[in-house]
């Protein structure tokens, strides 16, 4: 057992996607959360900076003490994951090789397409991971993406429109399986899917890194006590923590405050077949001000996400 | 365009995995979730008294003007899916087909499997949805999952020989695709990987749904203009709001509040591999009253998702 946190590194935001899915299977966990967003994004840097700035962030994250380090980046993953496994005696995962794995079990046909940034299809990253594994990869830059899910827009004719171009490659090329190999696109699912057809079979690197996680914490025998109090969950962030925290809320996940008391139209005890369909419903409803309440408080200098309390220290 | 909610209908909180996935892919379009918590779970009751609890609980939804109905709850959906497509004008989506199609989909050697609840694979819903298809289904109930969800308990020693001794059936099956059956699995595909191993295919009824979601509101025309400031969420519990709002928060996704300014140890911008990586975090932090200040909140009539102002009406 170990109590100490997972530490989660990517260049900005789009690590959350992974971060969230690690808590999905593991709410019992502590994260600790670093974001180089005042470097992001990585894709346009030269190799040898992206080294550099994804060791120096993942060098906080270990030397704070987490258990296992997972390198929620693509472009980073495939700059510097040897160099990590050499220098931090902690577990690495990454999300690469988790999703490549998926998708070539996955594929009845051999025929598997991955999309990413242009700096993630030209790193081949992916190239290098099924190489082993006698599948076709047709790989396709979508640098467009990462703004609309950035933005929150994951619908409408201009989305449309460039996801029917960016994709028709990989549907020329009849991929049955395709990689989301980019931690902002398990956002745009709904899109991809609609496009693709039914017929084709989404790996999402977030989902698969978390597995992956999963199973390294399981054979280390690294899980938490399960008995101990909820884990506090820390965001850091290099550049501005407001725009991280607007865009991060989404990728992290909705927020539930109260519940408003339901009561079914006209009563749920009676038969149903019998009601009027047209009532108003029953309930009082109030407006809801934390928004606002927050905005002074995302000053702040530090959130968890539970209330476990933390000493102060500097 | 259609800037009328979504309407989820669930027995409990299960539905909120299914609301998440599709926030995820819809952020703009404004929820309406009823979970009818004093009577769950449905699956202990007769089909008929399910019926009529369903179609009362969705007369809400529907009389407060919803565009698109999910029966986000296999039990019901089973129950009632064939009532509600004839008793409502709005589309039906529901979690049984959605699923199924994929699984179909997705299998190479024809042998797929079902999890869910005993009500559920009782229902037999899941052998009808791929009966034209010629695969062979597998179905094993594991009631226990869903305690293990609510309680947040997703590893230890007992889950996992709980896992090994359910799933079974399915391994000797042979089963390369697993239909994930009830709307509480989705958080637990971390043991379930680790069990069934890397090379089963998951599928998320939750995943899915929102798909097939997505692609109705795009065939109709019906997706909210994405101008319109953010959308607000309501959620309806006709049980315990508050063990609604516990649970409910690790269904929806973990919060994000305020964010911490990261700094590379010993600065980013230097070459990292001469940083000493055992340097204290040179951040400052501070305890978060959040969590306590909601205490009261919770006894609030309604919480929206965001600060949208709405009129208050009765």
């Amino acid at each position: 057992m170990s109590d100490a946190p997972i530490g989660v590194f990517d260049s900005g935001v789009g690590g959350l996607t992974v971060a969230r899915a690690i808590l999905d299977q593991l709410p019992h966990e502590p994260l600790l959360y670093f974001g180089d967003t005042a470097h992001a994004p990585y894709g346009p840097r030269p190799i040898a900076e992206i080294r550099r700035l994804a060791l120096a962030a993942m060098d906080t994250l270990v030397a704070d003490g987490v258990k296992l380090l997972v390198i929620a980046c693509n472009t980073a993953s495939a700059a510097c994951l040897r160099d990590a496994r050499e220098r931090y005696d902690v577990p690495v995962v990454e999300v690469v090789l988790p999703a490549a794995r998926r998708a070539v079990a996955a594929s009845r046909s051999g025929r598997v397409g991955v999309i990413g940034t242009s700096a993630t299809i030209t790193s081949r990253a992916y190239d290098d991971a099924v190489a082993a594994a006698g599948v076709t990869l047709t790989s396709v830059a979508c640098p467009a993406f990462v703004d609309f899910v950035e933005r929150g827009t994951t619908a409408g004719r201009q989305l449309l429109g460039l996801t029917e171009a960016y994709l028709a490659p990989l549907q020329e090329a009849g991929v049955d399986t395709l990689i989301l190999g980019c931690t902002h696109y398990p956002l745009l699912t709904g899109v991809i899917s609609l496009v693709m057809g039914e017929g084709v079979t989404l790996v999402s690197s977030a989902e698969e890194t978390a597995k992956d996680t999963y199973r390294v914490l399981a054979r280390g025998g690294l899980f938490r006590d399960p008995d101990l109090p909820a884990p506090a969950h820390r965001f850091l962030a290099t550049g501005d923590p407001r725009s991280f925290t607007r865009v991060g809320r989404r990728f992290l996940g909705p927020e539930l405050g109260a519940v408003l008391p339901g009561q079914p139209v006209g009563g749920g005890t009676r038969d149903a077949d019998t009601s009027g369909a047209q009532q108003p419903l029953p309930v009082s409803m109030a407006v809801n001000t934390r928004e606002a309440d927050e905005g002074g408080e995302m000053a702040a200098v530090l959130a968890t996400a539970t209330a476990t309390a933390e000493a102060v220290r500097r």
